[in-house]
């Protein structure tokens, strides 16, 4: 017997039809002997229709009010499927954030959580019941009803709810079936991955791979919630077989690293297109030099991916190379060229079209010379290299856009990644 | 100055463009120095398709479910309103009734209010804050958002608020400009009433002027809650001349009889068709008789509008002939015919499409001869009366459904409420 809390995200609740489909999910867990709690979100689409009409009301609105507008939407599912989990004989009764309460602070549409009270939520579940808690919200300390932000936020709050109630599991029901060595439109071969570790997770979200969101994983990771990233698409009777403990069905298990038996160097392999680098050659080394150009960027709204720099021959100029988005390109050479005397640099240059292509794993922490033999494999493959950064778990490259797709497929099988039997 | 409590229908908050429209008449109302509180409905059409996505997931489902999912509409509009009056320039707050708190029984679905507690509304409101309230809706003795039923409760409840903050007037904005003499329909010369003593519409509301349903109706002559009935859809900015202390506006005052200096005889003549006759001859009659009869339609379902007893001539049996709807003649009948020997009766007739007309007027109390003046208008028309029941304020006669309109028009140029200039 585990205490599960699980999510369903909007697609997984998109309809009646779609919320019975997921209700199968929980009833299945429930049957199997376990506690489990349900946080959902709103009908997918609704939340950008209420957002649209909050906009529409006034630009200029009171947070206050557009998080009561907002908030609307999952009450409705929670409804919805405490009705639905009803009708399969389970005992379920919805609970909106303020019912909990899930406490925040009064940053309203973009809270924080302060304080669950467990109290409630662990008497149902002690009790047979299942919960099925509002997502994506709380309450202010004025008695408002406040929202956590958009974009992962609603996933984060599911890790804080499964931390306060002792959770075992925080099962994240999406439309993929879990977390992949890299992404399967460009490598047919790629497997999901029955595990992976929250800092390789942290590396793969920041990198493009969107099945959780970067703050989700940082919550999961710091109140050490374990996460099943998994498709509510699936059939819910199939057989969950779970041999050693973690879950054998479709879907990927984010832990801590001491879970993981074995190893690989190198876990995934990751692709973001349309980058743009820029270098600024000779430029007046003293310090304090990077912070004046970045923050220039910054002031911009201007997001740096890479960055690298070299101490030039003559000890006194440095050259700097960074990349920026493609649309954000135009903008930020125009920022650096005016930048009113803030530093100096003798040239600029730079070009659109770049691809970053990474390889993650934790094992790179007791592996020497993962990054030259990943230059190795694209060496072979005759791709040049224009850029080069690493992490403790990370070794990116920038290279020429057209050979993306190459690179990618070349590493994966490099590094013995690819599936077996495909 | 005056402390007005302003209802908006769901037609008066379809949309976003209609919310501002209704917003504008809450904005001419604070200028003209008034204190005013708003309740709010949903998006017309939204809270029907709520209740489709509840009974979608389960037709057994927990009304306290039922009450979380629907109770969503009113958040969304009461939102809405807030942010379009922020932007006019006047402070709102949007509340929920769990905000407020408006305390209901846990008679989930159709809940009862219990207790208002108007501190905090009455509090904003001094300090020139307008509260927008979601209408419909309360929080039960345990902490749920219970509903307080469809059908005219989201207007008593407005009566309700009105008098725990101790307004003056409930403006109820709907999609009519008041209540006429009769429906202008038939007759183009109906006059829209300036005032109507609750009596008389509680009258005209059970015949069916659906202005404002009965319940409402109770609830403000109970709590003394002067209703303002308006359309939202009239010029906000058109001049509210009010000579009497009255609004000289378009809309009808609800209020006191006391109120009301010239008192019409007939204030409002009224029509309902399809209604069914059924005569029981020679009943046998004992005690209990009538009790067994219409006991018998109750338990179908059945509802039975005028009832007319007559001793026959022999003291020892009578006649009993009341309507139906048209609709549920034939049910009846059936039901009357198999009744398992609770009641005896020698025949049975009965015919459809009857219609009946009534005229409505506090003065009837202090007038001898309505009725039979009425009698006298319809006769000079040639038109049979059928079946006659009479109330303190109301007399209605039951004709053939042919003369139905041709009866409204006598009766209302007969009590001189034909419009002057018309």
């Amino acid at each position: 017997m585990a205490r599960i809390v699980v999510k369903f995200g909007g697609t997984s609740m998109a309809n009646i039809e779609r919320i019975r489909h997921s209700a199968l999910h929980v009833k299945r867990e429930v049957e199997a002997g376990n506690e489990v709690a349900v946080v959902v979100s709103a009908m997918s689409g609704k939340t950008n229709e209420l957002v649209g009409w909050v906009n529409e009301a006034s630009k200029l609105h009171d947070a206050r009010e557009y998080d009561a507008v907002v908030a609307s939407g999952e009450q409705v599912t929670a409804g919805l499927m405490a009705i639905v989990l009803a009708e399969m004989g389970i005992q379920s009764r919805s609970f909106s954030g303020w019912q909990v309460p899930i406490k925040t602070d009064d940053a309203h549409g973009a809270a924080r959580i302060t304080e669950i009270d467990p109290t409630e939520l662990d008497k149902r579940m002690k009790d047979g019941w299942v919960p099925v808690i509002t997502g994506f919200q709380g309450i202010s300390p004025h008695g408002r009803v406040t929202t956590l932000g958009r974009g992962g936020s609603d996933t984060s709050a599911v890790a804080v709810v499964a931390a306060a109630v002792g959770a075992d599991r925080c099962d994240i029901y999406t439309d993929v079936d879990g977390v992949y060595t890299t992404d399967p439109r460009i490598v047919p071969k790629a497997q999901r991955m029955t595990k992976i570790s929250f800092e390789e997770m942290l590396e793969m979200a920041s990198l493009g791979a969107k099945v959780l969101m970067l703050r989700s994983v940082e919550m999961a990771m710091a109140y050490k919630v374990r996460l099943l990233v998994r498709s509510s698409f699936d059939d819910p009777n199939a057989p969950q077989i779970a041999p050693d403990g973690t879950p054998g069905v479709p879907g990927t298990l984010v832990c801590d690293e001491d879970e993981i038996m074995e190893k690989q160097i190198v876990s995934g392999v990751t692709l973001a297109k349309a980058e743009a680098k820029i270098t600024l050659r000779d430029v007046k080394d003293k310090p304090g030099v990077a912070a004046a150009i970045f923050g220039q960027l910054a002031d911009q709204g201007i997001i740096v991916d890479m960055i690298v720099q070299n101490i030039a021959d003559d000890g006194a100029t440095t050259d700097i190379t960074f990349t920026v988005p493609d649309s954000e390109y135009d903008k930020a050479v125009k920022a650096l060229e005016n930048n009113g005397g803030k530093f100096e640099y003798a040239r600029l240059s730079g070009s659109k079209g770049g691809a970053k292509v990474s390889v993650v794993g934790v094992g790179m922490r007791s592996h020497a010379g993962v990054a030259s033999s990943m230059f190795k494999a694209l060496a072979d493959k005759g791709i040049n290299i224009q850029l080069i950064t690493t992490s403790e778990i990370k070794t990116s490259v920038l290279i020429d856009e057209e050979y993306a797709e190459l690179a990618v497929r070349a590493l994966h099988t490099y590094y013995g990644l690819d599936k077996k039997d495909a």
